[in-house]
Formats: C-alpha cells, structure tokens, sequence
C-alpha cells in the first residue's frame, strides 16, 4: 500500500533532484554523441563525436524527470514501484537513470559507474555490437519494449493485477496517447480490484510534438483534456511549466497528492471503509514540459526545443560543422558536470540523496524481472479430467469445455497465490470455458446489477472487448512472472498481431541475456475457429495466425493443433509448464469426436507426430498413400476418408497420421521441435503420395515441409478463403478439404489407382454434389455427415 | 450542408416511424426464425421455422430505431446520409430496411417488395447459399463489414473527407467502444474540416450489453459519460428509455437539434462567420435503450430483454420446445404485421412515410457503392519525375523522394476534385515524401501556432499517429470512391494487419457482385524497412505483412518490390490505376543506387520479373548459376555479389534476375500474375543453382514457388529475425543477406566450384570478418561497402 508522505520537501532534496536530472540529462546527451571524453576533461573534438549520430533526445529530459521524483518517493514512502515507459524511444534516459543508481553495472559489470564506465556507456549507445536505441529486454528494469507505442498503460494493469504491494508508474506519451491501444488502454481502471491489486499511476507527459506534429492531446484545450481525462475516470493533477525549480516543486508535490490518493483509496477499499466496493476514481499527473527540454533552443536559425525538431537528434551535423560542435559542448556543459561526477567520473553522493537502494531501485526492481518472482503452477493431474473413450469417436465432447473442467481446477488450486488469470474479449463462455466460473468470477469495478451473473471486484477472468487490453495485460502480468491464458475467436487474434511480433522480440532477445530469468509463456488459445463460424460467416474466417508466428524466433514459437479433447488437456499440461516462449494452441469449441484416451493423448502430445495405426489399414505393410491432419475438423474428416476408403478400397493401404505440434515438420536444424529427417521419413515416407489435411492456409505447411525428401508428393488441402454463413461441412466442401474431396485425392494421387477406382470418384463427386442441394433445401448437413462415426 | 428542420412532428408522423420500426422488428425476427409462412397467415408450425438459428437479435431494435429516423430527416431537410453501422452483426436489420425502402429488390430482383420476396427474405439470411448474418458487401447501402468490430468511426470519417455535401451517420456499439480502434476513431473529429468535408454524426448505442457482460461505456455514470464525450470534443445528446413514443420523440428531437448544429457549424464555417476557423464542438447522440427490446421479456424464467442474453437467438428451441414455439409467434404478432403489410404482403403505404425516394434512400446512396462516383486519377506522366541514369548505379536518390515529387504534382492536379489523399502515422516527412507539402499541408484542425508549419485546416495529407485511423480513413475514402495512398514504416503496419484482412474480404466478395462498381485500390506503400531502422533496431524490423497479405484472395492482392526509384515511380503509376486490390509496395527512403533508366523500369513492372542482362555474365550461353533478387537491399546486394564475380572468378556464367512483382514467382494457377511455368523456367532455369536475395522472411519465395520444377536448386536468403540498432551493412550481415555470403553460397552451391573457389570463398569470409572489426572499431561501415559502386 501506497504510504503517505513523511516529510515536506527542503532546499537541499530540490536541488538533489535537480541535479540528478541534469546528471541524467547530461548521460543522455552524451550517449547520443560521444565516443569519447565522457566527462567533458578536454576540449570537445571532432574525433570524439560518433560517425552515425542515433537515439531520441526529444522525450529523455521528461523521462529523466519523472525517473528523479519516482526515486524521491520510493525512498520516502519505501515504496515498490515498477516504472513502464510508453515513450520508449527514451532508451538513453532509461540507460542514464539506472547507470546512475547503480542497478546497470550490477548486471553489466563491464560498464562499472566511474569515467570509462561512463566512456563505455556512452560508446556501445546505438553502436554496432552495442545496445540498442530504444528500452529494450537489456535495460534493466523494464519490462517495456521501446518500440512500437501504445501498450503502457495495458502493460502497467497487468503488472499491478494481483500484486497488492505494487504501484506501477506508467509514463503514457502524449504520440502514444493516439493509439488505439493505447486510447482504450485508459479503461485499464475499470478492472483494478484496489483490494487485490496494486495501483497503476498514469503520467500523460504532453510534451507537444511527435516526429513532425504537434500532438492531439498536446493542443488540446485545457477544459476538454480536462474533461477527458475525467471521463476516463481519473482524477488530473497537472504539472506544466519551463522552469526547472518551479517544476520540480510542482511534481513533487502532485506525486505526494497522489500517492497520498491511492494510500486513502488502498486503505479504504482493504478495511471496508464508507466508499470501499464502489469503484474509485484514480489519480494521475498530467506532465507537460517542452519536448527537447534544457536541449538547443534554436539550431540553425530554426526553433528546436520545445518543437518537433527536437524528436531524434537536434544537432546533426556536430561531426563536421564546427558551429554544431561549440553548441553540443556548451549544452553539455550547462549542466555543470563537474559538480555532478567526481574526477573518477563517480557520481557525487549529493546527487544520489534520493536514490533508493537495492531492490527498490527502478533498475533492479524484481518485478522488471519478473522470473525472479515466478512459482510452477499447481496444474491439476490432467487424468482427472479426461474424457474416457471407450470407442474411437463413438463420443464427443467440446475440447475447449473440457479444458475449462481443468481451467476451472488450477483456478481453484491458485486462490491464494493470485498467480494464474484468463483474460479474452467477452468471450470465456462462448469459448466454453465457463467452468471457470465455479471457482472465480469475472472481474468487474463498474456497478453491479441483480441481473448479472459471475460478476465480482476480485475476479480472476478478465474481460473486455478489447484484444488490445487483454493482450497487454496478459503480457504485463506474465513479465512480472505470473501466468496466464488468452482465448481469442481464431479470427480476431489477428488483431493484436503486431503486439505479439514485440513480445516474441522481447522473449528471443531476453533469452540471450543471462540475467533475464526466464517468465511463464505467452499462451494463446484460439478458439471459434475458422472451421466453424455458423453464426458469423467469412469475416471470422482467418486462420492465418499461425502463419505470422512461425516467421518469430523458432526459440519461442510453438503451435498445437490438438485433434481432440484429451489432447488439448496434454497440450494445456506441457504448454503452462514452460517458459519464455510463445504458445499458440487451435481448437474448437463445438462438439467434437473423441479420438484418444488421455495416456494416448499424452504420447501423441509428446511425439507431436503420431501414425494412428488403429485408423490405418498398412500394419506391417508399405502404405500405398498416407493420410495426415493438423486439427480437430481436418482430423475429422481424414478419418471420414479412411473409412470411405476402407469400405470402397479395401486393398488399399493407408496410413493414416495426425500432427499436434506444428512445428515437428520444420527441419530440425531450424527449430528445436523438427524432426530429424530420418524421422520424418518414417512417418510420411520419401516416395509415397501424402494427402494432408490442414486446419489453416495450405501453403503453410509446405513452407515448413519443402526441404523434405518427400516433398514433391505432398498435396495439402486447407482453407483457401471461401465461406460464408453456411453449414459445418459445407466449410470444408467450399476449401476442398471435405472427406469426400479427400477420397478424391487418393484417387487421383496412387499411382495406378486412377482407372481401378473411376467408380469411386464418381460416387464421391456426387456425394458432394448431394450435399450441395441438400443443404440448400434443408438448411442443415445431411444425415451421413451428421451421423458419421468411425466405424472400428 | 445540412439543412435546418422542416416542420414539427405531428401524431401521424409518429405512428409512422412506429409503424416502420415494427415492421423493420418483424423482418428481422422473421429473417432469423422463419423459413416459410412469413407472413403468418397460418398457425406458426414447426416446419416452418430453420432447422439451424442463426443471427444476432439484441442489437437490431436499436439499428432499426436508428433507420426509421434517419430516413425522417434525410426526407425533411433533403439531406445525403450515407450509413456506417458499427454493431453490423444487425446484419437483418439492414436488410430489413433496405428491403422494405425498396432498394433491396432493385438490386436483387428475385426478392420482390412483396409476400414472396419477403418468404426469400427470410429463407436465404443465414442459410446455405443465402446472404450472411453479418452486415457485408452482399448489403446495399453498406460500405461497412459487420464482421470485426471498431471501425465504424473511422470509416465514417473517411467516407465524409472531401464530401461536404455528405453527413455520414456512425452508429457505435457500445461493445465495439471497448476497442482500441474505436477508442481512438473519437478522435477523427480533429481532422474534420468543416468548410470542405461532410459531416459525421456518431450515435452511441449503449444497449448495455455485448456477447455475455455488461459494457463499460454502458455501466458508466452518467456524469463520467458525459465528461468522457465532452472530452472527446463531442456535444451530446441523450436519448433514454424503453416507452417507444417517448423514445420516438425524443430522438427526433435530438436527431433534429443534432443536425440544426450540423447545420449552423457549416454555415459559420463556409460563410466565414464569427468562430470560423476554430474546431467546432460537433453533436453527438447517445441513444441509451433496451438490448432485444420488444423481443422476450423471460425465456425459460430468465429475462433476456434488457439483458445479454437477448445478444444472438432469444428463443432458442423453438423447433422442439413447443413453449419457445408459441412465444415466438406472439413476439411477431405483436407488431401487427396485418396492420403493416397487405394482403400482397408489400409494405402498406403509411408506414413508408417517411421513406426517401430513390438515391437518398440509404439502401441506394451511392456514396455506399463508391465506384458508382469514382474518376481516374489524372496522374502525372511518370517521366517528368524520372531519375536520370546514365550509368548502372552511379547515381543515387531516395525512391520515397522521387516518388514524393510525382504525388506532389497529383496532389496539385486533384486540388479542385479533391479526390486524392494521404494518409500516415506522423511519418509522411520521415517517409521521404514531403515534396507533397508544396502542393497542400497536413490537416490540422486544431490550434495552429506560429512555430508550426505545413498545417492546415484544408490540407490533404492526414496524419496522426493512430494506424488504425489512418487504415480506416483511407478505407473509408475508398469505399466512398475517392483515392489513396497509406505510407507506414513496415514493421506496423502490421498494427492493422486485421482490418487490411476485413477489407480484402470486402474486395473479394464485392468483386462477386455485378451491381457493386469496382472502387480504387487500398495501395500500402511500406517504407523505413527492416533494412534501414538505423534509429530503431530490432522493435522495427518486421517484413512479415506481404506474408500476411498474400494468404487473401489471389484476385484482390498485388506485391511489389521496386528496386529503385524510377521502378517505384512506375509501380505507383500502375497501382494507382488499379480497382478492387490491395497493392503492397515496398520501397525504402534512404538514397539507394538507380539501377533503371525509366522507360527500362516500365518494362520491368509490366513483366515484373526480367533478367538484367547488363548485369550478368550469361549472354549467349547457359548460365551456371542464377542470382536474383526482390527488393531495393537486396538488389545492391546481388549486383555487388555479381560485381564480386565478375572480378573473382570471370569464367563463370551468371544470370542476374530481378523480380518486381512478387506474385509472378506463384503458379499461373494460383495468382492472375502468376507466371507460366514455360516463362518460369525460361527465367530461371529447372536445373541451374537459383540464389535468391529476398527483402523479407526467405521462407515466402519458397511458399510461391514450389511447385516449380527448379525449386530444389532454390536456395533464399532474407530476413531471419536477426537485427538490432547497427549498420546497415551489418544487417545484411546478421542474417546472411550481405554480397560476401551470396558469393559463398554461389562457391557452395555451383557444381564443381567449390575446390576450384576454395580462395574465393576464403576471402569472403575473411571480408565479412573484417566487417565484423571495422564496425565495432569504427561505428560505421567499411569504405569498400559504403563507396562500391557497379564497375560496368
């Protein structure tokens, strides 16, 4: 919880905070330009300037600031506060910060804090073999990517979620308050249980301009900003000004307000205080100081700061115009760092009074590190909730309301720990995970009505039509080591693609860094998927998902396609066991044929690749074709072909295989889960024609199989993007990928089988042209599909 | 402009709009329920309801609410409504009324305005081989798919710029709210230039619900409401309640205090009235009324109107469950339908009172089926904006700056039409396209200080940094018939990655529909590439969107790769020109070699693969190996690995290939570009190592071209999600891309040439080494990269 303040603010705190900042600025600068003479001990020379002159000056003096006055609180309230930094382009206002507190050298001890710490730091900024440009899994103490903006204040919800103790600071830049994930980002609040949860304490830093703009949110007039950030159910302290005491004293002062706010709001809602149940309204800072801040004012005759020209770099010609030089010096220079750094380049004590210690410090704050703090999950025993199958496909269960059976369990099994949560767009019962709902509820802070249902203040599933939120806050909850899922329509996922792109980014580039422990995995479950839209027809037909995760580091992706309920229990079992990685996990939420029995699923799951021998008719003999599927509707209707294919062809043997973890086709030598190729031929064969039915866009799979030997006899059926709203199995006659289409293709595919087996095309064709007029008069399947089951 | 009211209402004309809204309510029950007996002549018996029920009925009260008025007023003041419906899962409300205002039956003449049609009507929604449950292009009237949510504010926008004799009514869900694109689409309202674009006016529908929670927007207070509006720049007007007349009242008096503002806002802004020049506060309407209101109160004891439960089929079994039977057939009755269809069944003429005639009806307005007002683009002869090149590579300029020059001039040459846009996230001038702002400025609506420049309140580039806006503007430009260009670092555009699939959906269905007119291409043109993010590292590096685009339907979907700027210049040229597709265009903006003369780079987009003869060493014989080439890095790459064996090993015979149109690598069978096989291996041989340098993931090149018969001897190098902030060299280092490796891989891959080359191959490896020092010694690269120039 949130202290409030202990002491007034004297002279000698102020101008430590001062000169903390202009340290950081001075860092920041000198991390843009200099190779050399960090501390500024000689003459400024060109030699001592960097050949390609990379980085964002623009934001850093803001965030300089705001990283000063957090360190001010932390130590006078002992708080543990997480910063998330929206304007991550900063990076070398972040690199400043935790050089100067100590944290940076404690994981990069080759960049000690003294001068040829400071030389270092400046160098490796933005230089080849160094580090990057922007806040990045090697800035210690973020869990934010720099990159693409829009996720802070998602990112900063999640971190706070059940973590009580926590306050998160999350400076939102005004460029990035125009983003749409950002824009309803903002109702984050309306799910923060102040009981259960910490407090996320925005920063709208409206330091006016973008690349070549001014900002939305910056030229807003101060009454309808006023009014928006109130409509977003905030209550505003703002802090504006240019001069650095003034400013200062006002920040101070509005983080004291506030913090004191969110003391007032924790103790009342955690003791049942007059006010506790009802949602509050949180407090949040409005920061607008000029972009470029304390940078050059003008540069060549153009205003700088304080406009757009301060973005990136505001003196660019500093290598070769002498002018740019003289000016880079004596804005190095205003900030007097000989009074800030010791002749060894240490930063003097005097500007480190405020400076908390240890793990309080924003650099090393454990939740930035967010393995430090993880715990295994008390997954239930998968067996006690399989499905007993008694006869392949004589039953049928929907894989997904299985699921939530064991959802519902570990729901339970985490009560206390508070360290497991669902997030989706409106959408856990539609995908039939309601079981949940036995063992938690819905998260929700507006008003409760006698009409709703699995609504509470402490819910564990979080909700909201907002892929973007449910995405950012999964990814701030699992950087901070906790665990979760997020189940998304298949076609919708699609929605959060390029967060994903940073996430699997920040998961390949955390891995490579030893001090980065390692988080639970992303693990997204899509549901409703493109094979059964009945209700919502070709707009929620996209399967393509998978296609973009697999280009990621093939150390994170993975991609389930489980055939059946039984199987996607293993998948959930192996999937919530790992780490650091992105999990992608298809399935349907319709009835489905129950295939294996849970010991069978657990070996299919751990082969990835199985051949079911069981559908097969090759036992001890070469197959004539192979029949492979990759999901539950293609798994489906492969078996619908074998026992076509069984009755019309009975002399023909077909080896029937089914593929769960995607990945098992790449080669092993580009992606860990590959098979070997000796493997793999024992399965597909080299020579034989293999039919593959694919859950998604067929292309797929051989851009993950070219390199196989038996490449050249791999035809894939999958979704070729047509549908509409129609029937189940009118889906797949519309992609080809029908049963019937199937016999087809063994027809046209075994060699010599073409003649011998006219007759059977023949019947297949007009099985498909009957459940054409079929569907058509009845409105539904006709009974043959309905009613199909596997005949062993 | 929107003219002020007409004349009060009187009772007659509210009975009319309440006979149109029952009418409207029993079609669109009867779409969801009935298969025949339409009109209920009979006792409703089992037979005559759908075996499957398919469709959304709570949000489609609302929407039908919504029609009944908007057709009052575009009849009272003459007005042009053009209608966006967000919650477009009301797909049977839109068909409902665009039916009953006749413009169904104009389009569809095999549904009649009468007992039969209406039979049709019913039967084919949601039924195999009928029309989808959702809003889609199938729908007249509609330029909005009701597939995914979120972009009905957007769109609105889009379709009103440069329209100002259009208001666009946005009908926002207060599900489609909680989005991220929505949450910013509010913002539009900063970009709307009162004197030369239409009107948006949006019209919350806060029916409280979505799939199975409340809504946030719903459950606010009012006050934080009505400050969030407020905030979003909006004058709100609230219309609540669940007594129809009362409600019939109050949103024509609010649709007309509404539209007098629209009015009096234009008026001021065109005529140079006090408060011209400064951003109007526009009206809004929150229409707060029941989910599924006249539908079941309680179905099976539970209440469903008024509640989520009323969000898909209210009565679910009614084919089995007697009960829901007999509730069905009150619900239907209770509108009467005696009083509201003849015995004929065609509408009685009183409830059509208020229906406009012809265009105006908002089933028919043309603005709904842009192509109808398209005009070609009067773009300039590309050759007045070439780049001369007198030798191969000699020169450089950047291709986004050359280009910027040719979009200068169409915007000049549009500047009365105005039909032609841009349309970018704060990144037009970092794109390298600001030549532009000598023919119109950045709009900017908001306040304009002396130290801003290329700001105005008529400018014609639109940018804010929100992909989603600009995507959803530009679609909605589009789909209204007008013209455009996206321009967006590559790496996010993925951030709309879902609506380019929505909107390539839209194309591909449209292009079914002989009544809907072919509009202006959706051309993306992606530039600061994964190649050059010197700024920006690994966050920004991302070439996976062409992946994306190309699992769309071949018919919709173009990618082009220019090698240089005159090849841009002739691919704009091309795509420009284009109805119906998504052209992808991938060009850089930093200065890079110019290879083509321009009547060479015409020829090379019309063939979109050529050899470049000039480079290899092939001519008048077989080649020994092929060397191409897709995008403008890889190009310099493959000609320096050409030059590089020119020079080591002059015997040897190779071809250099370039290719343009990334789809001509796909089977002729596949794409409309694709190439024939004969040309195909006219090209690149069937037997000849193929070493190909791709811009993005390598994989891609293999997924178009495998059926081809050289694709063993294939071997692609691209983007392998290696990169951090370096070099650009080094790059093409990182992931295998750079000359040194292409030359090493010719070494390994030409029969026979690897011990002959074993010092070649040496001295490569050895350079890549000495970049390797060079950069981290130097921090930029090596003289012989940064100087090589092509030696013909």
């Amino acid at each position: 919880m949130a202290a409030t303040a202990a002491r007034p603010l004297d002279r000698a705190d102020l101008e430590a905070l001062d000169a903390y900042w202009r340290a950081a600025n001075y860092l920041t600068a000198g991390q843009i330009y200099l190779l050399d003479n960090p501390l500024l001990t000689e003459p400024l020379r060109r030699e001592h300037i960097k050949p390609r002159l990379l980085g964002h000056w623009g934001t850093s003096p803001g965030l300089n600031l705001v990283y000063a006055h957090l360190n001010r609180v932390i130590r006078a309230r002992s708080l543990d506060v997480l910063h998330v930094t929206g304007p991550g382009h900063g990076g070398p206002a972040a690199l400043a910060c935790c050089w100067l507190d100590g944290s940076y050298s404690e994981v990069y001890p080759d960049v000690p804090r003294d001068g040829e710490g400071m030389r270092r730091l400046f160098r490796q900024f933005s230089f080849p073999g160094g580090v990057p440009s922007h806040i990045a899994p090697q800035t210690p103490g973020s869990i934010h990517e720099g990159g693409e903006l829009g996720y802070s204040l998602s990112h900063a919800y999640g971190a706070a979620f059940d973590n009580p103790g926590l306050t998160v600071a999350a400076i939102v830049g005004d460029g990035e308050a125009e983003t749409g994930a950002l824009a309803t980002g903002w109702h984050g609040n309306k799910f923060l249980d102040p009981v259960h949860d910490g407090a996320v304490l925005p920063i709208l830093h409206l330091n006016g301009y973008k690349i070549a703009n001014p900002t939305v949110l910056g030229r807003l007039p101060h009454g309808e900003l006023d009014q928006l950030l109130m409509g977003y159910g905030h209550e505003p302290h703002y802090v504006e000004g240019d001069e650095p005491f003034a400013v200062h004293r006002a920040l101070a002062a509005a983080l004291d307000r506030s913090l004191d706010r969110i003391a007032d709001i924790q103790r009342t809602a955690r003791t049942g205080g007059p006010g506790a149940g009802t949602r509050p309204r949180w407090p949040m800072i409005v920061l607008r100081t000029p972009k470029g801040w304390t940078g050059p004012e003008k540069v060549d005759g153009l205003p700088v700061e304080n406009t757009w020209r301060s973005h990136q770099v505001p003196l660019s010609g500093v290598r070769d115009n002498p002018e740019h030089l003289v000016q880079l010096e004596e804005w190095m220079l205003s900030y007097r760092p000989a009074d800030l750094f010791d002749e060894h380049g240490r930063p003097r004590p005097q500007i480190l009074r405020h400076v908390p210690e240890g793990d309080r410090r924003l650099g090393s704050n454990p939740h930035a590190n967010g393995g430090r703090l993880t715990r295994s999950l008390p997954v239930p025993d998968i067996r006690g909730h399989a499905v007993e199958v008694t006869g392949r496909g004589t039953s049928a269960h929907s894989p997904t309301g299985v699921l939530g059976g064991l959802l519902r369990d570990l729901t339970a099994a985490t009560a206390d720990r508070r360290d497991f949560r669902l997030f989706g767009p409106d959408e856990t019962a539609s995908n039939r995970l309601q079981a949940v709902y036995e063992a938690t509820a819905k998260n929700w802070q507006e008003e409760i009505l006698p009409t709703d249902e699995h609504l509470a203040r402490d819910g564990r599933v979080t909700e909201m039509l907002s892929e973007h939120n449910c995405q950012g806050w999964l990814e701030g909850y699992l950087l901070t080591g906790r665990h979760g899922i997020f189940s998304s329509y298949e076609a919708f996922v699609h929605i959060v693609t390029s967060m994903v792109n940073q996430h699997a980014k920040w998961l390949k580039v955390s891995r490579e860094l030893p001090w980065r422990m390692p988080i639970p995995s992303l693990n997204h479950l899509l549901t409703s998927h493109v094979w059964r839209q009945d209700h919502n027809g070709f707009s929620h037909q996209d399967p393509g998902f998978v296609d973009h995760v697999v280009n990621k580091s093939p150390e994170v992706v993975r991609v389930y396609l489980p055939p059946d309920a039984n199987s996607l229990l293993a998948v959930a079992d192996h999937v919530l066991a790992t780490r650091d990685r992105v999990n992608v996990v298809v399935a349907g939420k319709q009835p489905s044929h129950d295939w294996l029995g849970i010991e069978e699923a657990v070996d299919h799951v751990d082969r990835g690749v199985s051949v079911w021998e069981w559908a097969g008719t090759d036992t001890g003999r070469d197959p004539d074709v192979v029949l492979a599927a990759a999901g539950d509707v293609p798994t489906t209707e492969v078996l619908a072909a074998a026992s076509l294919l069984r009755e019309h062809l009975p002399d023909l043997a077909v080896r029937v295989v089914n593929v769960v973890d995607l990945m098992r086709l790449a080669p092993a030598a580009d992606h860990p889960h590959g098979l070997g190729d000796h493997d793999f031929d024992a399965v597909f064969t080299t020579d034989k024609p293999v039919i593959f039915a694919y859950h998604g866009y067929p292309w797929l799979i051989h851009r993950l199989a070219y390199r196989r030997t038996g490449h050249p006899n791999l035809h894939v059926r999958g979704y070729k993007e047509e549908g509409t709203t129609t029937t189940p199995f009118d889906m797949v006659v519309l992609n080809d990928l029908d049963r019937y289409r199937l016999v087809m293709d063994v027809v046209d595919r075994v060699p010599g089988l073409a003649l011998r087996a006219i007759g059977v095309r023949q019947r297949m064709a007009e099985l498909r042209n009957r459940h054409r007029s079929w569907i058509r008069e009845h409105g539904e399947d006709m009974p043959e599909v309905l009613e199909w089951t596997w005949p062993g």
